[in-house]
């Protein structure tokens, strides 16, 4: 298995990229990889890259750039809205929304929402770890927090708001992506509590929301951002095709 | 929000339901209930009824069974069997496949799998919290592991094995769900490392397994649970029409 490593420099034929201290002690003591091996580098513009480990160094590791792995192609895209839940449940949003794919995520402040502030930071690099193991070539956009209210005065008309709506009126998830395919979609997920009524009103009156259902169970956050990103990709995002399969297991087939 | 709680003992009219110390706890501390609050109370064979905590003593809370509040309903018949990973993420497997309505999980140790004990009790627990939130009416059945060969050699040929492959041809997930819609089915994740080559010979030639994709990109193995029963659920299970909704969560609707 070649690691991979999310890297913010060009990336080129005989370009040069140094490490940062944690993916250098990462590389070095977790992977044990020694000089001369390989690394595979993506910095979400350049495509996939092949480095060979030059020196370790005080100042962190220096990779050299040799061959093209992969061509850059744009991800699916496809948002997720979300209300701050508590912090080891936030982080899970950020790493499953990655492995799902999402190219913008938008933490939203709804009435229910936990106050705490969200550490964009933090949640990037959970984003950017969970970039390297899904195979991904970007990462996903992670915005600033949004008042509910400033997200849907400022809400882009053309994307569809698919509204995780627990309670209430709402089309069943498979049928409500299926009839919407090929259009830019988001979808919104509440907190803990809920959605609180005014917001529910105020979301169902839009034109550009739909509101979607789980299913009869009540699901966690991360589980209802999983589950509607499951839909949409298999339905109406990347993973309808027989060819839509990880690019480098091809030594596990048989 | 009225607290729901799973019991083993039998629940009608005028029966009576001690607690234990955890749950007690929780109902006297954590959700601060009083004596005549009522409580959901659920077995996974009689149905979901309220009690009304009668009094909070040393063995624990006593509760008034009173009325029932749901009739018990079969949940859908669909199982997850996984490869053994590491603690955290056993743990969200058992809590994620509870909250996806799965009804037996079967631990497979696969050659790859992660050797540590499996800790069927703490899975149960993790599970029984679970669909206490969730508003199930049962708890899934979490069977003891048992080897990779066995798991093929006593499999019940009627359900389908839909085996969750990273590598090698497959079936996109909708379309293979959607056209065997009414089967009894099964799937069936790897662990972190995949499935070992002989592992995906002897399965690919297993007349009830279906080699399924889950998109380009590489899955987690809790992830790759929630998106294969989310994908399930939509088509082929129990999220599937309008009425399909959590049913506590009217006092939500505007």
């Amino acid at each position: 298995m070649i690691p991979r490593l999310f890297v913010s420099d060009p990336l080129g034929p005989n370009h040069r990229v140094v490490l940062d201290h944690d993916r250098t002690h990462y590389l070095k003591n977790v992977m044990r990889r020694s000089l001369g091996d390989e690394v595979g580098l993506f910095n979400g513009r350049d495509g996939e890259w092949l480095g060979a480990i030059e020196s370790y160094g005080r100042a962190g590791a220096w990779l050299l750039v040799t061959t093209m792995r992969r061509p850059q192609m744009a991800g699916p895209d496809i948002w997720l809205a979300f209300a701050p839940v508590k912090r080891a449940r936030i982080d899970l949003i950020a790493e499953k929304a990655t492995e799902m794919g999402v190219s913008v995520m938008l933490p939203v402040m709804t009435r229910r929402a936990e106050p705490s502030r969200v550490n964009i930071e933090r949640l990037t690099n959970i984003a950017i770890e969970a970039a390297e193991q899904t195979e991904r070539l970007d990462i996903p956009e992670i915005r600033e927090a949004l008042t509910f209210d400033r997200l849907i005065a400022g809400w882009p008309p053309e994307r569809i708001l698919f509204v995780c709506a627990e309670a209430g009126a709402a089309e069943p998830i498979a049928e409500a992506v299926m009839s919407r395919k090929g259009r830019s979609a988001c979808f919104l997920i509440g907190p803990e509590g809920g959605f609180a009524p005014a917001e529910l009103d105020a979301l169902r009156k839009l034109p550009f929301v739909v509101p979607v259902g789980l299913g009869p169970r009540l699901l966690r956050a991360e589980t209802a951002a999983i589950v509607a990103l499951a839909c949409w990709q298999a339905l109406a995002g990347d993973g309808a095709t027989p060819e839509s399969r990880p690019p480098f297991r091809g030594e596990f087939v048989s």
